[in-house]
């Protein structure tokens, strides 16, 4: 998608060796382009939120194993020197399963090569290849997303749909596209008037400074609202649709994304508004039944809750909001039970969030 | 309560003509005491919310029309001028019903006085009484609420009491004890463990500026969360009670209140955790239904979402969370209806939040 006029990709090999970013800690204020290097580089960018969003950590790890194999086992053994690799990228965030789904389709790529120069090979081939797959699974999510919001706009032409999103599960979420924007973006090339409720998604604020830029760059009509407010707005009739993402989401249809998602289902729910998750299948953990149980949710630290970043007088700047002797808590992701979701928007169709409806639509 | 160890109140009259406040916009970074001087002070101090909360909105308003009064009508006849300082005072925020109940009181002592000195007296004194009436209504709400916490403490002993809690329902909102914390400092005081969960409460962070101020001052165990964190810590049993305030309240049992607070509620309601709502009878509106069709909820600038201001390397400083160009909608408050609320915890004691037990408890 577009920044200042430009296409750009949220990651993208630079040359052999040598992976770029866009390193999303600074936007929409600044926008840094930062070069991977090694599996620590990638590592870091994933564990510090250089890059976030299911998808695109990801693809993120899949270059880190490519990065690693790149510049070879040193000393150690190639096995060894794999599954620790494997092992470290794995431990950057728990919560979004796309993270090890991606992990897991290198390792298998990676039995395939003989030679250390063949395994290169195929470990780039396959980082490539998943971002590509998440690029074209993002534009069919847009695709298959696009009938539940022509349906709300010719219920009500003239006007137009009011779509309330939490966190950014945009392009800067995956490759391209994103998922719950891509129908947004859809929609909106196709002359159907859509305006976004953009949730400003605390802590960290993905809501206020990557949806908003998002949208913003590519001229979509849009408001940022407290997180506080979407419930206030669905009681009097100014939200048509919910539209979010998902870090993982159980067989059953339970769906972990973004701490707070739950409320706005609820409120979803209780004003009859229809709530939908758009995922790609790389986002599915198709071996869990009870997401509440065994989902992992991430703890971070509580200073992302203390303290804020936003542009001050003097550029970047962290202010503390509370007071210096208040400690806080910080869970990232919560889980939103299947009961509440309405539909599952993934890259082969929309189905329920039932464990019978999302089994046939992914039975191999 | 306590800043320091010293006790104070949000609200005095200093000397006769001047009357004094925190201005809590600068907490919890900086304890600024404010002189007013005039109507216009008065008004200004609750428009910008130097002060806020219903108790204290009330009783400033109040102390604004004596500020009126004691420098007198200049020009105009007593009756005009009274009528509009009344509007002057009455326009300055929408929601808070204490705001027009205490006016409506100082109006009706007014016609008992003669003179204009003998309406000074009277208009003073009765300032001075909401603000005691305020103080023995909290404390009052703190007792019949005390059993609450003792019963979720007698079923977990050694364990602390959770309570959750939205924006501040605390003494800062009104003149000392609060509304919502009365309860949890008369626990405190007797010894029952309590651990307070602080909503940050954005956008102006009411939660973690002052509710968290309190608590710490006071040496209240207590954590701030983000506002999308409850409904998580509610699914985990890590919540055993939910205690907000109220703006403004019908007979029906809707309650107006922070922006958010019905997301709670809804998130209570689901997880059958107990949700009251801490109110003192000038905070009812008994000539209404409806909360939701009814009650005015006020429209603040978006720019209050768009910035924050916490505590920079260079003291108190604003920053910029948006891009540039996007544009932030801003409602203070929402309805939790009355079916979402377990009860109401008032002066008199604790009813239903049903139209028939209100009005038994409040039948004059």
């Amino acid at each position: 998608m577009e920044i200042n006029g430009r296409n750009h990709r949220t990651i993208w090999l630079a040359e052999e060796g040598r992976v770029q970013i866009i390193d999303q800690r600074f936007l929409p204020h600044e926008l840094i382009i930062e070069d991977l290097f090694t599996t620590e580089d990638a590592a870091r960018a994933i564990r510090e939120m250089h890059v976030r969003g299911a998808p695109l950590i990801g693809v993120t790890a899949a270059y880190g194993m490519y990065l690693a194999i790149y510049h070879g086992p040193g000393s150690q053994t190639l096995d060894n020197y794999l599954e620790s690799t494997l092992q470290q990228l794995q431990q950057t965030r728990p919560t979004a399963v796309d993270l090890f789904n991606a992990l897991t389709r290198v390792k298998q790529a990676l039995n395939g090569g003989k030679s250390l120069a063949e395994k290169v090979v195929i470990a780039r081939d396959m980082a490539l290849k998943l971002a590509e797959e998440s690029i074209d699974f993002c534009r069919q999510i847009g695709l298959n997303g696009l009938p539940l919001i022509e349906a709300i706009h010719q219920q009500k032409p003239g006007e137009p749909v009011n779509i309330l999103t939490h966190c950014n599960a945009g392009w800067l979420a995956c490759i391209d596209h994103g998922t719950a924007t891509s129908p947004i973006y859809t929609a909106h090339d196709r002359g159907i008037p859509v305006h976004v409720w953009v949730d400003e998604t605390r802590p960290r604020n993905q809501g206020a400074r990557l949806t908003a830029f998002e949208l913003d760059q590519q001229g979509i009509p849009h408001t940022v609202i407290a997180d506080n407010t979407g419930g206030h707005l669905m009681q009097h009739g100014k939200v048509d649709l919910v539209l979010v993402g998902s870090d993982r989401t159980t067989r059953t249809g339970d769906v972990a994304n973004k701490i707070g998602t739950y409320l706005k289902a609820l409120a979803a729910f209780d004003n009859q508004i229809p709530f939908y998750v758009a995922l790609p299948s790389t986002s599915f953990d198709f071996g869990l039944r009870d997401g509440l149980a065994e989902i992992p949710i991430e703890e971070r630290s509580g200073e992302e809750v203390r303290f804020i970043q936003g542009k001050g007088e003097t550029g970047l700047q962290q202010v503390l909001l509370t007071p210096e002797g208040s400690p806080a808590l910080n869970y990232g992701f919560d889980i939103t039970p299947a009961r509440l979701v309405t539909g599952l928007i993934t890259e082969r169709g929309i189905c329920a969030a039932r464990e019978a409806d999302i089994m046939k639509m992914f039975q191999e």
